[in-house]
């Protein structure tokens, strides 16, 4: 029997990793919740299910609008996050404190290991009866989710990459030499490829981009950048931090495992892959000038590096969650698809927690080049309208100088 | 005698790293050449003294002033860079090419080293009798060359270091653990300084910020965070790349000295700084969560992260050069000074290039606390007014439930 009007308190949290617009999702069901009768206090719990388990609850309907708004434009999490997954007794803590604070309606915002979270808690109330309306909120940079077309958060991270390669390809055309720049994504190679976005001139670099969803060959590699290099005299490459053999091993972690042969530890390190890779251009080539960078947490939190229509389908998935919730007896998770058609446009609809759960998705095939060392049109077609107008960027039209070499 | 309307062509080059605002230095000093007669053709040459002694000019005075606007808001180097001291044939050659080419007014854009480089050049046209109007144009975001209150290119990356730190202090509240920055400045601890302007509410991080200037001990470092870690349960940490210790022996050449003992020179890598104080931290401590990134490259060629202020500084320096070289036989390098006051206003000053060559100059004393881990009140006097406004930050103010504990 659908009772439409489940009058009960809201608890909301936030899971995973940090990201641009996490807070646009948490500050669009909140806004959305005080419309609703239904919902009676609004909770937030402290870093995810951690703060649920120690009963760590704010109350976010006592926040001014002015203070939400505020926290909405800013990057990480504001209720702080957590990357834990529930064991099956804390499942059914978790269940009885919601059931101990009269929580009717529970939003978990985060990634695939958050929707499992929130199947978990779900199918918990279902076996004791207890209407609980459950929701996972879409959110990761690294676009992995499944169901969805993109997800919350990825569309401003892939603009800090962008403009990242943007400039630091203007530093390598200024300054030529070979440079790396290792980018986050582990399993999905959808923010690395996202440097393709810093392409305006013919010549401009990432001129090679490596991703999880292709093995990586070392000799291939190497080959590659001379290949670039005898003709552009400099190379600029994009390189997922997730790049594995083809074996599926990671590349960083073979390294590590080399490394730790020799008792050094500490080598788990940050620029690890960057280092290793830079020292295998050095070795195998005679080009002098080799440079890495890793990115690290700047891609996920860097303010004021936001994408407009991420920052607004952040806030839509918030809402909508909250719309869906108060319309009757369902859970589910909120998927951002796109129509079809010339021009960008979405639509968003509910989907069974248990499908965006575990599993992740990866690249697909047509967005990455035969060689698997670039991304294809499709691809910029893809992820051009996700990330929005990118800096203008001049460059010297040279007319050069006859020399007078005598 | 001095001739106040020399005519001839003019040479311009930039030098040394690049920086979000030196195309502004460019194309002020192009503009205001424009402007007067006495200078007839405008060259840029490409990649510093590298391109004037391989003839390597391109004529900027074809270039639209459309064009030029839009290179000026470009980061990095238009023309390209260098890192080369020239020899002393060297500069004879850049003399013989400079007379060849009629030139009568050079401009090189950089640091200290730049400003050598045009004093010797200077020198040889003096010797040879040749009237040439010298002049550098300063550019550092180390911020650290002398006569200067402070240089052109320093505000913008510092700005990107600030909010770079607002961004990373709301992913280590929202994640909690030690997180460690290295900054870039190997001498000169003002950017490392100048993450400080992140903070906003009294918990913010950084929490601990280290320079050159003062020797880093390890185990004062790792008793800092210790304090740091058991009062906010999360600590982050700014750290300059050119930390050293008491005897001056930078930090991470004295790691990469102990790794080469092994036969690893792969570890003279990106990394290696934060990720030898992140093993520290987990040798000595019980912080499981200890991460480390080094931000490189992104810290001076980020498009879209630029300080209002240092990108008009940067224009009016390059203006004021091409004024003060059109308005006698001088020579010079254009310093910026702070009036006195409570509002900020700086002028222009040309000083001689031998008092900008050569040596840099580091953080004053009363920039930095006594237990050498923070910045002072003073120095956020100074810094606050280089990079201008940041992004506003909000955050939940906690309205904690009591816990139902039964």
């Amino acid at each position: 029997m659908k009772k439409k009007n489940v009058s009960g308190n809201m608890l909301i949290a936030q899971s995973g990793g940090p990201s641009m617009v996490i807070n646009r999702s948490l500050v669009g069901a909140v806004l959305e919740a005080k419309k609703h009768k239904c919902i009676r206090r609004i909770y937030g719990a402290l870093h995810g299910i951690k703060g649920i388990l120690e009963e760590n609850f704010t109350d976010l309907g006592r926040e001014s609008n002015t203070n939400l708004k505020k926290i909405a434009a800013t990057p990480s999490s504001a209720l702080g996050t957590v990357r834990k997954k529930p064991t099956q007794s804390e499942c059914a803590d978790i269940f009885n404190i919601l059931n101990k604070y009269g929580v009717r309606y529970f939003f978990y915002i985060g990634g695939n290991d958050s929707a499992e979270t929130a199947h978990i808690i779900n199918q918990e109330a279902k076996k004791k009866n207890y209407e609980l309306r459950c929701f996972h909120i879409p959110k990761t940079i690294d676009n992995d989710l499944r169901e969805n077309d993109h997800t919350p958060g990825f569309g401003s991270a892939a603009k800090f990459v962008a403009c990242a390669l943007m400039g630091d390809n203007l530093d390598n055309a200024a300054l030529p030499g070979v440079k790396i720049d290792i980018i986050m994504g582990r399993h999905a190679g959808f923010l690395t490829a996202s440097a393709a976005l810093a392409r305006k001139f013919k010549d401009d670099g990432p001129h090679l981009i490596y991703l999880p969803e292709r093995p990586f060959d070392m000799n291939t590699f190497v080959s590659d950048v001379k290949k670039v290099y005898s003709k552009y005299g400099r190379c600029l490459i994009a390189v997922s931090e997730g790049i594995a053999d083809k074996t599926g091993t990671a590349i960083a972690t073979k390294y590590i495992k080399e490394v730790d042969a020799h008792g050094n530890a500490q080598l788990s390190g940050s620029g690890a892959l960057g280092d290793l890779i830079a020292a295998e251009i050095k070795r195998r080539t005679d080009i002098k000038r080799v440079r890495a960078d890793t990115f690290g947490y700047l891609q996920r939190s860097f303010p004021g590096v936001v994408s407009a229509v991420d920052s607004l389908e952040a806030s839509v998935v918030g809402m909508e969650a909250v719309r869906c919730a108060v319309s009757g007896d369902v859970d589910g998770s909120i998927a951002i698809r796109r129509k079809k058609g010339e021009k960008y446009a979405v639509y968003y609809k509910r989907v069974p927690l248990k499908n965006v759960a575990k599993e992740t998705r990866a690249m697909p095939s047509n967005f990455i080049n035969k060689e698997g060392n670039n991304v294809t049109k499709a691809f910029i077609n893809y992820v051009s309208p996700l990330v929005g107008k990118l800096p203008e960027i001049g460059r010297i039209n040279p007319f050069f100088l006859a020399k007078k070499l005598y």
